[in-house]
């Protein structure tokens, strides 16, 4: 049957090639196509076809406990819940007491080595999460670390018009993912390519390139990749701070070396969460002189007024902080905007609602990517 | 709970920058981590954790039937079956007659909108499937498209070395997936990355860009984007072949300005598998000066002697048709073969077992890339 159906679906195709809207809700079973999630309103509904289940609930990231669906005569449970606020949120459905995604959804993202569906909730705080009209490339390059003892995958952005404006030179923002990321996170979960392409195409941002490293300095590359990870022993005092290291000494010259930047400290800026946040941190506390723009995101980490005067010497554009007031890293925060006050660095503390969240990383980017690389 | 135990992972981490190893093996609910699949030997053991699942079955492509799992004491449902011939496939479990992915598997590819775990089978027809030592770039590009009223992704292979032989110009092939597919199944189901490091890297094959669009010429990019489709109407016969003419009149001319190309008919490849294949012999009689190396694949489609002969006379260097014994496009291959023999066209028939199956588009791939852009 379904031989047959692919066998008339491409000899239709090939001889027009007009294919994919067809496709796209072509059910090879016949049956009809179960929409999930559908929002309508200010409601969504979520759908599952589980005739021989038991029990279906639905989690998500924004709900406070698991919601029962109900199973329809048709054999499709559903539940419909009122719709978060404008934000991409995240997803599961229960089936059985086993933790599944929904097959109707093919919007997935990957945390870590779970994979998660998604709902995108269209609003004005999310209007830069979907596509732009002009968009950059997204590139996995891989750069040789002596430092880790291993060939490593990045990701990289690159501006809409990169590639035919091929005398400008672009200033570079380094954005670092937090503990169980990897260097999809930010252009997976933390929507950066999107994000960037709307500002820049609305002038609100500078056209720059992103580069988002792997800072697991274990690992070679995201874990799906399923490579090897490194021998080496991290407790040893040798290979302290190994990562940032090769971050400001390996993958710096190496980008500066293979794109068209701009390669001064004007023209880079480091910002990442939690982890990240911890390693941008260490950065500019270890290299005072190479990025002017700085922005620990819900931070785990701090600096001495030491360090910051360091960096008030050094002549630093922009120390952007955020910070959720519900994070648990709020303490640490709150400690280094006093120290950042009491050296009279001038920055932003930027606060907002909610914790340790990727709706939060996701709104930072949005907003402290419009304030670099700008003129005085 | 989790967080406590966050802090704690983050304290330990942003102190040493060591996280990766730990955390891979960390479980926030404190259990022992479920391995599966685990490939031992001859055999390969699945396992999920479901306690309250009623019945629990594998699928997988390689199988008959569905396989039902035994239930142990500790609510980990499991089977030990003998292991496949080294290859790649995919499964999944079968919970309470609800399809699901295997929780413990991070190794997931998408089939157009289905997500399917995959298992790693090692051994000589696999061996060029896993990552080389020297890794190319990967990159997602958007190239404008007149013809189709519509900016589309790519996706675009750089071999390594790409970077640094800055004066180096490279050869080109470009790579069609079939129905149901997109830019990144080449990538993705296809290994097309690991293939061509593995084969560069083993010297067999000659370093090559590689280009793989979407061929379906209502979509802007992959469904996973959620781009909206085009509205234009593929049944007006002015737009017969339209994406075949956005590949040769569209993406060859961006591809050749925007990369070290070499850019001739002897330096410029094209293969597909099936609706690829199709687009493949389309392209190449529409444009038989264009292509020097012409490789469908358990196409769908097919030539008169008049187009062959079209190709003979332009001076084709390598026709390489490849199907499968069992594929329902074998007819359509044979008779192609007819054709290219009736036209003294030297060609290979590279006939293999099996059908319509990525496992065998992995093996063509490897087959004939060798076979590319070699001086006579």
């Amino acid at each position: 049957m379904r031989k047959i159906l692919l066998i008339a679906a491409i000899a239709v195709l090939t001889g027009t090639s007009a294919m994919s809207q067809e496709l796209t809700n072509f059910n090879f079973r016949g049956r009809q196509r179960v929409v999930s999630p559908q929002v309508e309103g200010d409601k969504v509904t979520f759908r599952l076809s589980a005739n021989h289940a038991n029990a279906v609930n639905l989690t998500g990231n924004w709900l406070r406990g698991a919601v029962v669906l109900q199973k329809g005569t048709d054999g499709i449970w559903s539940v419909t819940v009122d719709a978060p606020s404008p934000e991409i949120y995240t997803y599961n459905f229960v089936v059985d007491g086993v933790s599944i995604n929904d097959p109707h959804n093919f919007m997935v993202q990957r945390d870590g080595t779970r994979y998660l569906n998604m709902l995108f909730v269209p609003g004005e705080r999310s209007e830069n999460y979907f596509e732009a009209n002009q968009r950059g490339t997204v590139a996995y390059k891989w750069y040789d670390s002596e430092i880790l003892k291993m060939n490593r995958r990045l990701t990289v952005y690159t501006p809409y018009g990169y590639e035919k404006n091929s005398r400008t030179k672009y200033p570079v923002l380094y954005l670092l993912h937090g503990a169980g990321g990897d260097e999809e996170a930010w252009t997976s979960m933390g929507r950066a390519a999107q994000i960037l392409d709307n500002l820049i195409e609305k002038g609100l941002a500078e056209p720059m390139i992103v580069v988002m490293p792997n800072g697991n300095p274990s690992q070679q590359a995201a874990q799906t990749l399923g490579l090897p990870t490194s021998n080496l022993n991290f407790r040893d005092p040798a290979l302290q701070n190994a990562y940032v290291k090769s971050l400001c000494e390996e993958i710096v010259p190496f980008i500066e070396k293979e794109y068209r930047v701009l390669a001064k400290p004007e023209s880079r800026a480091i910002a990442g969460l939690s982890m990240g946040g911890g390693h941008t941190i260490t950065a500019t506390n270890l290299y005072p002189d190479m990025f002017d723009w700085i922005c620990p995101l819900s931070a785990a980490g701090n600096s001495t007024a030491e360090q910051i005067n360091a960096l008030k010497k050094a002549g630093v554009r922009l120390y952007f902080l955020a910070c959720g007031t519900d994070d648990f890293l709020w303490e640490g925060s709150v400690t280094l905007d006093k120290t950042l006050t009491e050296c009279g660095l001038d920055h932003v503390f930027f606060k907002s609602d909610g914790g340790h969240v990727w709706a939060n990383w996701r709104y930072y980017l949005n907003s402290f990517a419009p304030l670099l690389f700008k003129q005085e």
